[in-house]
């Protein structure tokens, strides 16, 4: 029985469409980066924003669905869409867990959205830093990056999956609690000042998709405090990030399925079985 | 009530025992660094063993209640044993979540292991690196990381507490699918080949740590494969792992309360609430 998940719309819309379009030309840095994406997924949105930020050449194909031609294709340098759901055993060889993001860089896969961020930073050393120059300011971003995966992202998605009031109401708070810790950090416009950095990066998908809990879920930026709301309207105003973002009703069909606990991805099925997320 | 784990063995004993007394010296390069920890604990292992690989100088003190007199003390450059049951004040200015490791570097606090990891990388320069120079390789052991704190630790932690036999059962499998995994990846006789990094670091310390689970759990390091068990026996000879191990039988006594599933660590308290570890 196909998952419901496999039928998600195929393709980036609004302005992630127009960025898809717009990297249709090959590149001709001499790197062969390939880029393994899906719209809808906020950890391939952390991949592309470093992608973006360091204005990093690659070129976009647009698909969704992975097709067999894909297999012979990869080496040229593309932005791709993969369905995630559909575990083809092409993109199992280049993302052991079928997961995007993923990319090829001159024919070696990688996987990982902040292994990946790590190593653009490092493979590309001549484009914009997404780390402070300091050793001290570089731990803090990472001190940001670890509260982000082990204290925001479980209650969230917990949040958006628990049907239960009183299981709600506690992810909530969890989520209102890990985002005021950061907030307490936030140096403002962006978290480290005035870089944007992996620390804005590693939370700024889900400033897309605070709306869906907003909607459904009771939760207010407001009461996490002004910091973290001045924060999210610097981060909205990122050309990065107005540049990866789709549609909002194509969000919102996504996280119907997460609001009815009917998602089917990894991260979905793993907080459904009380696991870290994959 | 204090929770039983308040009364773990006080200090370092065995060769950990002579490492700290080695350190009693005041350090002479001139950044203070102390380095708050707990001999019993993995996660200060790793950073412990950074500390040893690079050479950076630490003075050691080694007792592990927090006293009153450490916060005056926490400038200077020692070695600190902390007592993270006991969620001192003082000491949760140095580490939010009152969890060891921390360290104190020029009097600015830091915690989290793999973060102090990368930070002695980065503060350090000049001192042998846990990290390969290529971009790519990096990419590894960063995948090395994320592998062994998403597949490794959380059914390790499970296998440890888990009473029934079938949750065991299920938890051995995932310990030992996780670390065949990581054993695929093995260049020998270190994780990356010659050099020991940080895919090494971030798993050694459990290595003290399978008597335990094979005495009591029914793991079998030989049924993940040879190169594990050449790995493992790779890491025992590694003069940092030596330095800092205390004697077996103070690990019996602490994994005991695991065991019996009554530990009342926080990575305990996670792993028995279904939650990921801190």
């Amino acid at each position: 029985m196909p998952s419901p998940d496999e039928h998600i719309h195929p393709t980036a819309t609004g302005a992630a469409a127009q960025t898809v379009a717009s990297h249709s030309a090959p590149t001709t840095d001499g790197n062969e980066l390939v880029f393994w994406s899906g719209w809808f997924c906020p950890f391939v949105a952390r991949a592309w924003l470093a992608l973006e930020e360091k204005g990093i050449p690659y070129r976009a194909s647009g698909f969704l669905a992975l097709r067999s031609e894909v297999a012979e294709e990869y080496h040229n340098a593309e932005y791709k869409e993969v369905n995630p759901y559909k575990k083809e055993p092409e993109f199992l060889a280049i993302s052991p867990k079928g997961l995007v993001p993923a990319i090829t860089y001159r024919g070696k896969p990688l996987h990982e959205s902040l292994v990946i961020c790590d190593f653009l930073e490092e493979a590309y050393p001549d484009t914009p830093s997404l780390y402070p120059k300091d050793p001290y300011d570089r731990a803090q971003v990472r001190l940001a990056i670890d509260l982000v995966g082990k204290s925001f992202l479980p209650p969230f998605f917990r949040l958006l999956q628990s049907q239960e009031p009183e299981k709600q109401a506690q992810a909530l708070e969890e989520v209102t609690e890990a985002l005021k810790k950061y907030s307490k950090k936030i140096v403002g416009p962006y978290y480290m000042g005035s870089q944007f950095t992996l620390a804005d990066i590693v939370l700024a998908p889900w400033v897309a998709r605070l709306p869906i809990v907003e909607k459904h879920r009771n939760f207010s930026a407001s009461a996490v405090g002004d910091k973290f709301v001045q924060w999210v309207k610097a981060v909205q105003a990122r050309e990065s990030f107005k540049k990866i973002l789709s549609e909002e009703k194509y969000y919102e069909e996504i996280y119907g399925r997460y609001l009815r606990d009917e998602a089917m991805s990894e991260a979905a099925k793993a907080t459904r079985a009380g696991r870290a997320i994959p």
